[in-house]
């Protein structure tokens, strides 16, 4: 049994670990930290985990194996360091080192990037061996896992032929995206019965999509809008991906591009029929449907998760099986 | 045309009061006043209202013959004697001209009751007349309007042989009866697909119902137990009431008591069949349907209305209308 | 007064008709129309329109000199001649009459267009004059209303300059637009907390907007792919057009465009910041925000409107009130 | 590994019973029985569930040696009889068997009681050494559960001073309860942002409620009334017990006898502070909170539970364990 310890236990996010470490087979949970809320009990907060842990403020004081980082963004930047320097086991859950290039970094995060420490792009369907090695993750954004999934076979597939001109991304996020929060915009009163878009062409999960697409969002090789909203649930994301090729393809030779893909993926369902949030909440799958393609080269393809599971604890968890080499689902089969 | 001015305009019960007054025929909004949002014009807090006032902070300077209130509990009792003192209409949505024994009040609201102005009690289905007459109205509660009316037959009607010994009532209200509110557990991720009772035995409208139906809740005639919940709706407030009677009485006879005792009240509607929220949500309608009734004596009462509307701004309206000698519908005919 | 009847009055888009209809000051409701329902009390199935009317059954009997029809789609093609014949004032709320060419009735509605009727297309901010003199109209539908009056501007505008490429529209409908139905999949307990596309690339309202915008679905002269979502709320459309123009053009001047465009549009409000689905519930406004534009000549223009209002009985009612000379918004400042 | 089958797995409880038994580590789920839904995939109506069988008509060879039955009210008693003579285990999740009375039986289910098969309450928090020694199982009420967890402790407890004199409850379960449905009423329509009770005083787990308690509904010995409602929300029972004792009770008292009552049972929690839905929704637990106590002996409880858990198939699979010797809470830590 592997030790492994939360730093921003109190959060969704780190609910959410907690609930899967929790109950996990390889590992035992040993603290969890928080900073407002230390000192609370997990079952004051989250009474669903029946769990008699009390959130611990954080001491540096370093007793486990294996970290995972629920914090605010921003906040990482600082703790990581110190982790990775004792030989820890990392996994970090913020936006902090997802980008590779600084300069993005401070534009679309309004902060420098003041850490140079180096982690591995979490994306186990993109990046599986170069997790499997890692000592330390950094788990990619719910917006941007959703968005990745749904158009990597057009970029890192078997078809050379398909080149990828334009994509328009409509996402719609779960309230729970936002965190714990108590912001009125936020609060029942407000969200219920509405739908409301936000940070359109500049939200700051558009640089790390257009990295892993192995481009840029600074000189991009292809037009790319993305706009998120939020609506009316607590959990889910839902991305309506418009593409356009820049010249026509066989839709079935698209089908069979993205089960080739995702032949080794146990997290995606390339499904023949229209997916919907309901069919993903409380599990860790992506699941990706090409709902349309046209004689012209437009793809809509459509993408649903859960933004708290394959969106982030449980993609956490997902990363942490293949680094430790337990198999992919463990703990997983919710 | 009479002027209208609102003080306290920003929060949900001000809006809903700004957008009655905007379309009431006789009456002229002037001025909206708020205190934390002074200075932003409505249409940016409630872009549904299309109105391109601003909210201006309160000088005491008294432009209007009428006043509205709608101020969180405790800061009315420094607004109202002035305007009083000045000759002014005024209609107080808070509670803190309801209870007439400061004693209840400073028990229920954990403060004194640091006004001795006297404010009529503005139920209009119990006290019309006082209504009629009255130059300063005390808004009732959302939730003591729906338990009021659902039992005032039996305590104020003319069938004296019923008498009441006990009523536990169950209510679930809409969020909005929160106020427009940044807490953590009123956000839509706490509240959707929720239920959760709180003051349970201890609510402030206790004393305020007691009072309208002719006892007290400090030494009460009958034995009374309110649990208020909020559950996963905006607007509305539904009561179970339970009522055991002393005696039996005759299930035919107490629904001609209830329909002789509503006969003169445009708002209120004793229905035959189940009641639910959605049937009174955007109305300013109470429906009472008197569900069941036992052999020894036990009803069950359900009613419906809108917080906002008959709980709130609709029933101010209802009550300037009398006071005014308009037609008591005036304007909410929605 | 005129007199104006309701052909199938009891689904959801009937109901809202007789809402405002009973409460608009020029006409007065006479007949409602229905089929399964007929015989029921309209306060049965609407408590909330308070209204003592009996559904009757449709006899052919002219009673009335306007018509609203609001049925099926299929259904209005035999109803709407006979009126037309009688000399009826005719608004017609359903699919049948909006496309000029059978064709594409007969691909997208999968139906012969069976009535040469020819019916006004009553969107107002596009074809005032038309509608104004016509005596038939065939009001536009509720997804096609949100992304036609997005795109006009831009197509119909006095910058000729502004040619348009592509357009990808992702709209959230509200669950009412699925009508007053019994299917499973749109029970609360599939669609709460859940996001469902549909009918991707094929939606019925396509050919319609392409016709609005003087072009066809058939040999359209611009690329557009339209995503249509219900989502866990009751009303409201909310749709995220991406529009691709042939060449980049200046924010401000596409700003002014859109205020140039809709400035006499008493119904469309250009906003400077984010619209929502709540700033529109329970209003005829369609919101219109242009949300970003970047270098080479994309847009994201963020439309929302009420699907039961200005997406069906809201919008029959303004093109009502322009047919009789009735002020534009009379009995719609709700 | 004992194999199990499920007898109409295809609505939400026999769903929520697939998902448990595919991960319970002690049985394998072997065949999908289902009706109307035969022949399709379960991977078809329920994505989440990632599960490749096919529903298969019901045949009725026997292949399992454990049979759930989770069929609408009236269907098992046919079913049942011929798996007890053939020595199967059975778990039946209707109310076919709850009631031991059959003229209870035939008032609350208007229905003949038509089999004499006798099968044994599975309350195992009341029952456990019952349930331990039974072939053959009659799973509890949603409701029912709620409400008897709520007061036992009162009827069945080492404190025999207490008596109850009456009890009020109102329950508001989750629109899961009335099963995979496509009646109107139960649309998101029309429920969304609702409340309606319903089949007040006269729901059907009023006599096995009283049952449980020693009692019987035709001749109780307490007054006894139940109010039934479903609000905005899928899952989850949350009730409010009004109980009046005989004589009153130390409140200390009270809740030392709760948690002395429930000392070994896992699933339920007793809670110093106010439960809520979502604190129990995804796990089998019954949350009981004793919220309020008066001078002359009236209690208000409030409890939580799971409908499709703790209310139905989370509450089989514990009484499968018990029976089959398995510890307690296997495949149910959620």
């Amino acid at each position: 049994m592997h030790s492994v310890s939360i730093i921003g236990a109190s959060g969704y996010s780190g609910a959410e670990l907690t609930r899967l470490l929790l109950h996990h087979p390889r590992v035992e949970l040993q603290v969890l930290y928080a900073f407002s809320q230390a000192g609370k009990r997990v079952s004051d907060l989250y009474p669903s985990l029946s769990c008699e842990k009390t959130y611990q403020p954080y001491d540096g004081e370093q007793v486990s194996d294996i970290y995972f980082l629920a914090l605010p963004h921003g906040e990482a930047l600082q703790f990581v360091p110190p982790l990775l320097a004792a030989g820890k086991t990392v996994i970090d859950l913020s936006g902090d080192f997802r980008l590779k290039n600084p300069v993005e970094h401070e534009q679309f995060y309004k902060q420098a990037k003041s850490s140079e420490a180096v982690l591995t792009y979490g994306l186990a369907e993109l990046f599986r061996e170069e997790v499997i090695k890692a000592k330390a993750i950094s788990n990619p954004g719910c917006y941007a896992t959703s968005i990745i999934l749904g158009v990597a076979p057009l970029f890192l597939g078997t078809e050379s032929s398909i080149k990828v001109r334009a994509i328009n991304c409509t996402s719609t996020s779960g309230i729970s995206g936002a965190g714990r929060s108590s912001k009125t915009e936020l609060s029942f009163s407000e969200m219920s019965e509405n739908v409301r878009a936000y940070k359109v062409g500049c939200h700051q999960h558009t640089p790390e999509i257009m990295q892993a697409l192995g481009t840029s969002a600074i000189s991009p090789s292809f037009d790319f809008i993305f706009t998120p909203m939020i609506g009316s649930l607590v959990r889910g994301i839902y991305s309506i991906l418009n593409v356009q090729l820049e010249s026509p393809a066989d839709s079935e030779k698209i089908k069979a591009l993205y089960n080739d893909f995702y032949k080794n993926a146990p997290f995606v369902r390339v499904r023949d029929t229209m997916t919907e949030v309901k069919h993903v909440t409380h599990t860790n799958y992506c699941d990706i449907h090409i709902a349309h393609s046209t004689a012209n080269g437009s793809l809509v393809i459509v993408t649903a998760l859960d933004n708290l599971l394959k969106g982030a604890a449980g993609q956490a968890v997902q990363n942490m099986n293949l680094m430790l080499g337990f198999g992919e689902t463990t703990g997983l089969s919710l």
